[in-house]
C-alpha cells in the first residue's frame, strides 16, 4: 500500500512561511499556522473521542475553519462526512444515519440544525472552534488506499450515495490536474466552490500538495471576487458557467492582469456565445468534465484547443482512461455511448451500496450513465449528463428525489420533474403534477420548501391528468417536455 | 494495483505534435513519432521472440534509439536492464548472468562487445535499429508495480546489485520533482548524463509524463551543450558538478537567457566556491541527493535557500520521508547518523539478492548507508557517502570491486583503494598494494585497464608493506588516506 507523509505535516515542513489560505479581508495564514491550528483541532475532537476510522459529518459554509477541520480529521485518521448545507433536516438526518457517523461537527450558524439533528439521532455534536489546547501527536503518514471522505450524491433512482474518495483519489487527482495546467511559483486559487462539494474540496488538496495559497470565499460574490482577481495576483479559479457569465458582467470593459491563467470550468457546460465572449476578452476558460466519483475533473480542455474544440470536455487527464460504449462495443470515432471512465482517482465505491456497486462498476471501469462521444481527434463532447440529471447553477438535481419528496404529500397522487432551460441558473426542475384531493400550487410549493434543499425547489408546476409512462411504467421525460413547449406555445 | 495508460501511448493521444525529443543537429521527433518509431521496435522485438516478463539488456550510448528502445520494452511489457557502456565485457557479461537476461540489444558501435558476450553467454543479440515494419498492437495499460528496469550498482562489498525499479518508481519521482520545480509550458530539459543511469533515464519519464521536450546528447560535449542552453530555450538541465564547472568556464563573461531555470545537481556535491560563482552569475544550482534506489533525486535544494542553505541537498521531496538514525534511534537535529528514506519512489529490492534486501530494508525503510544530519530547519547535509563510495565525474566507484579485481592478478597480496580529490573529476581512486612477487606499476596498471573500466582504474600506486586493517581486518581506509597526505608532504 502507498504510503506519503502526511500531507499538511509534510508541507508545513517544506514550506512552513508560504501562505496557504487568504481571506477576502486578506487575513493570511501560513502552513505553519494551518498545521497549528489543525493538530490543535484533532487534539480538541480527540478529547471527544472521535477516533481513527470514524465516521464523522461536517455541516459548514466555507471558511477556514471548515480547511482546518479537514486537516484536523486526517490527524486522526476519521473519515470526513461533508453536507451540503443547503439541505433539509431530513435530507441531512439521511445521510448521518445512512454514513453511520459517530459525530457532527457544525458551524456556528447551523447550531438549531446540529441540535435537532442531535436529538433524532443521538449523535454526539461538537462546535468548529479551534480551541487552544496541546497539538495532537499523530500519525505523520497516510495511507492512500485509505477513505479520507464519504461525499454524498443523487442518482437517477433511490436514495444519495455516499461516495468513498480515498487520499490515494485526491492526490492522483492533484497531480493530473499539474500535468495539464502546469505549475507555477506564483500560483493562486480562488476557492468560492462549496468545499462540501468535491470540486471545492480538491482545491484544499492542491494547495497543500503544490504549496500554493488559496484565495477562500465563503460563496460566489461577484463584487468581492472581482476584485480578489483584479488586485491580488488569482492565477486560476474554479467555476460553474453561471460564475463566468457574471464575473464577465462584471468585468465590462476591462481586462483581467496578465497574471491570470484561466476559468476551470466544471458543473455542466457552458453556452457557445459565453465561451466566445470569453475569448473575445482573452479569459481561457478550459471546460472540464467531472464527477464525485472520479475526485472532481477528469477530462479537461487544454488551452490549445479552448477555441477549436468548443463545446468539448478535452480529454481524460494523463492517469485516466475514458471510453464510450454501447451495447457493450467500445464505439467508434463520433459514436455516441455511455462514457466509462478508469483510473486512480476513481472512487472505489459507494458506502454501503453492493447493487449501486454492481451496477455502477464493470471491472475497474466506472459507468458514469452520462452520454458522449469523442470526436475523430479523441476530444469528448457530453451530449447528455446522467439520465434525466437537472444541473442548476453548478448544483445537481435529480428528479427522482423531487418525485419521491412531493409524493409524500397529502393529495397527491404522482409527479413527473423535468428540467428547464433557465437564463440565470442554466436549468431549475419544473413539475406535472396528478391530484387526487384538491391542492393548490401554494401548498405544493410550502411542502417542497419544507422538504427539500432550495435548489431542488420546482420553480414552476403544471396540473395534469396523467403523466406519460412506457410499457414498463417509467416515465417519459421527453413527452413532458413537449408538453411543456405546448404549454409555452399557448 | 494501480494502473494507468501506457505512458507514451497517453502522451501521444494528449499533446501529438509536441516536441518529444530534439538533437543537437535539431533534428526532432514529436511525441507521435516516438510512438509510431517504439510501436515498430516493439513489434519487431516481438518478432524476435521478445516477450512479456522477460529481461532484456540494452548496451547504448545516448541516442534517440535508445529512447525509442525504451519506450519498446514498456509496450512488450519487457524489463530493460540498462547496461553501463564503460564497463568492460567480464562487468557486463556478470550483469547479463545475475540479471537473467533473454536478450541484448546493442548499439551497432558495440557490435563486437555483443558478439563476444554472445559467444560466451548463448544470449540472443539484435541491433538497436528501427525497422519497417508495422506497429505492435500492445497492451495498453501499466501496472505501476512492476517492475520496469534493472539497473546494477555497485556496493561496498561483493557483486554489482541489480536495482529493480518499478513504472511506479518512476511516476511518483517525475510528479514528486514538478512539486519542487513546477511545470511550466515552455520547459525543456538538457539531458546528456548518461540514460543507462538513473538520473539520465529519469528525464525520458519525465518528457512523457510532462509532456516535455527533452534536448538529447549522446555525452557532455561543453561547447554543443553550451550552444544549446544560449540559443534553444533549455530551461532545466540535470547535472554533476563537473558539467556546472566546464560550463560556467565557456560561459565565462556572458549570461544565460532569462528562460534557463535551473541546474539540478546530482552526483555528489559542488564546491561552496562554484556555487558562490554560479550565483553571480545568476545561475540557480539545485543541489539534489539521491540513488538508484530512489529512482533518481529524492531530495533538492530549494531556489529560495540555495543560498542560506550552501552545502546542503535540501529536503526530502513531497512524497518521501527522510529520517537520521544512529544505533536504531532517530537522532535530533545536527547530529550525525546514516540516512533512512521511505517513499513510493524507492525499489522494492535488488534483484535476486534475498541477503542484500535483508540488510538494506528495515520494514519500508531503505538504509542508504550514508551519513549525514537535519540542521535545525531540516535541510539535510551529507557528510560521507556510502561508506568509502567514490564519486568521479557522476560515476559511482566502489574500492571494494577495484580491490576485488586488482586482488585477482599475479604477484598481488593484497590491495586497499580510496578516493583522493582531483580537481577534474572530483575524486579519482588511488590503490595501495602489498606484492608477493616482482611486479610493476605499468603491470598493475595495464591489468587494471583490461578488467575494469576506464573510470575505475587508479589513478595512482603505492607500494605498502601491508594495510592497515582494524581487529575484524577491516582495511581502515581513513589510515591510508592518512598515510597518502605524509606521501604528499614529503
Amino acid at each position: 500500500m502507498t504510503t506519503t507523509p502526511n500531507w499538511l505535516d509534510k508541507r508545513a515542513y517544506l514550506t512552513p512561511h508560504q501562505e496557504a489560505i487568504v481571506l477576502p479581508d486578506d487575513t493570511t495564514y501560513t502552513f505553519l499556522d494551518l498545521q497549528n491550528d489543525a493538530k490543535r483541532l484533532a487534539k480538541h475532537f480527540s478529547n471527544q473521542g472521535f477516533q481513527k476510522g470514524d465516521h464523522i459529518a461536517l455541516l459548514s459554509d466555507n471558511c477556514y475553519e471548515f480547511a482546518v477541520a479537514v486537516h484536523a480529521l486526517s490527524y486522526i485518521g476519521a473519515v470526513g462526512c461533508l453536507l451540503n448545507t443547503r439541505l433539509t433536516k431530513s435530507e441531512l438526518a439521511f445521510q448521518l444515519e445512512d454514513a453511520n457517523v459517530q459525530g457532527l461537527i457544525f458551524q456556528s450558524k447551523y447550531e438549531n440544525t446540529a441540535l435537532k439533528l442531535k436529538e433524532e439521532l443521538e449523535v454526539l455534536t461538537v462546535p468548529l472552534q479551534i480551541p487552544h489546547v496541546e497539538w495532537l501527536e499523530s500519525d505523520s503518514e497516510l495511507k492512500l488506499d485509505n477513505v479520507s471522505h464519504i461525499l454524498y450524491t443523487s442518482g437517477t433512482t433511490g436514495n444519495p450515495k455516499g461516495v468513498q474518495l480515498t487520499y490515494g483519489n485526491h492526490y492522483w487527482n492533484a497531480t493530473a490536474s499539474v500535468l495539464n495546467l502546469g505549475l507555477h511559483s506564483n500560483d493562486r486559487w480562488l476557492l468560492s466552490l462549496p468545499m462540501f462539494h468535491v470540486g471545492g474540496l480538491s482545491i484544499l488538496f492542491k494547495s497543500v500538495i503544490y504549496g500554493m495559497p488559496v484565495h477562500l470565499h465563503e460563496r460566489f460574490d461577484v463584487d468581492t471576487i472581482h476584485h480578489d482577481i483584479m488586485n491580488k495576483g488569482v492565477t486560476v479559479m474554479s467555476v460553474v458557467a453561471l460564475m463566468v457569465e457574471e464575473l464577465m458582467k462584471r468585468l465590462g470593459d476591462g481586462q483581467y492582469p496578465d497574471t491570470f491563467r484561466c476559468f476551470l470550468l466544471g458543473g455542466g457546460p457552458a453556452s457557445q456565445s459565453l465561451l466566445e465572449h470569453c475569448r473575445d476578452k482573452n479569459v481561457p476558460v478550459f471546460q472540464s468534465y467531472g464527477m464525485t466519483e472520479t475526485a472532481s475533473q477528469f477530462c479537461t480542455l487544454d488551452e490549445d484547443s479552448m477555441l477549436s474544440k468548443i463545446g468539448s470536455s478535452g480529454k481524460a487527464l494523463f492517469p485516466g482512461q475514458l471510453k464510450i460504449v454501447e451495447e457493450g462495443q467500445e464505439c467508434s470515432a463520433n459514436e455516441i455511448g455511455e462514457i466509462y471512465v478508469k483510473g486512480p482517482t476513481i472512487t472505489p465505491g459507494y458506502w454501503n451500496r453492493t447493487d449501486a456497486n454492481e451496477d455502477t462498476f464493470d471491472h475497474d471501469w466506472l459507468k458514469t450513465g452520462d452520454l458522449g462521444y469523442l470526436d475523430e481527434d479523441g476530444y469528448l463532447f457530453v451530449v447528455d449528463r446522467r439520465k434525466d440529471l437537472i444541473i442548476s447553477g453548478g448544483e445537481n438535481v435529480y428528479p427522482a428525489q423531487i418525485e419521491s419528496v412531493l409524493k409524500g404529500m397529502n393529495g397527491i397522487q404522482d409527479v413527473g420533474v423535468v428540467g428547464v432551460d433557465d437564463d440565470k441558473w442554466g436549468q431549475v426542475p419544473a413539475a406535472f403534477v396528478v391530484l387526487n384531493d384538491a391542492v393548490s400550487k401554494g401548498d405544493i410549493q410550502a411542502f417542497a420548501e419544507a422538504n427539500l434543499a432550495k435548489y431542488k425547489v420546482p420553480k414552476a408546476y403544471y396540473f395534469v391528468d396523467e403523466l406519460p409512462r412506457n410499457a414498463s411504467k417509467k416515465i417519459q421525460r421527453h413527452k413532458l417536455l413537449e408538453l411543456l413547449r405546448e404549454e409555452n406555445d399557448a
